[in-house]
């Protein structure tokens, strides 16, 4: 079940220049930076509310963000929903036609499990799950 | 101060057809539908935590979802601060640069008071102020 909305993925060009946006003009204050190799990309964060925004800048040309900016400019990424059980929850959309962009969630930053929903099977919107491991989890899927 | 987001619009085709993917591929109920003739929109609402989603179906050609789809086709449209003082806010967001697409916030469904900044100086992101209306806000704001 889908329990609140985790974070929204925002495409930048330029972190810094962002995260001066979203301080100057929003009043937000920045929690901190990561570089996430894996994704190529660097990312901040930010909190509104229960829901984080998280910023993403390209670290080379051939990351999906690199090339999200080259066809659409910066703007919204992707919608991350957190739910209590990100098995049952991909599930349910594979059932429903959805495409997935992985049959297995993938391990991911703070002991997550995260997996995306191909964005033209999502009515336009890249959507991810996300979940805590729970125990049987953290077993069965390979780090 | 930004307090929470309140809502993401999200531009779709097919009321119907996008309603059926959140009800069945993410397992949302839908809070209801409603006409918004000003913007020439239809729309229909899911929550998921204390976010609500507000899907945005064109209802004539020359509507601005009309043309957002034209160019950019389904996806997410705008994302929705709420703030406890949105003159403040707007205030706040000129004096940073940003483009106000309403000087002045207008009157909204359900007693709120809506401004939009132009995603041109948001980092590509048409970000909306709401808030509940005050009494001197009341008062000033024609309607």
């Amino acid at each position: 079940m889908i329990k609140n909305i985790d974070h929204l993925g925002i495409a930048v060009r330029s972190l810094d220049e962002a995260i001066s946006y979203y301080e100057q003009a929003l009043g937000l204050s920045c929690n901190g930076r990561e570089e996430v190799p894996s994704q190529k990309v660097r990312t901040a964060f930010f909190t509104a509310g229960d829901v984080h925004l998280e910023l993403l800048e390209p670290t080379s040309a051939d990351s999906p963000i690199a090339k999200f900016l080259e066809k659409h400019g910066e703007g919204l990424h992707h919608v991350a929903f957190a739910t209590d059980d990100i098995t049952e929850q991909l599930q349910k959309a594979s059932k429903a036609g959805c495409r997935l962009l992985q049959e297995t969630p993938l391990e991911g930053a703070g002991g997550k499990l995260t997996a995306f929903l191909h964005p033209k099977s999502t009515h336009g919107v890249l959507t991810e799950f996300c979940s805590m491991k729970t125990r049987n989890e953290t077993e069965s899927i390979p780090k």
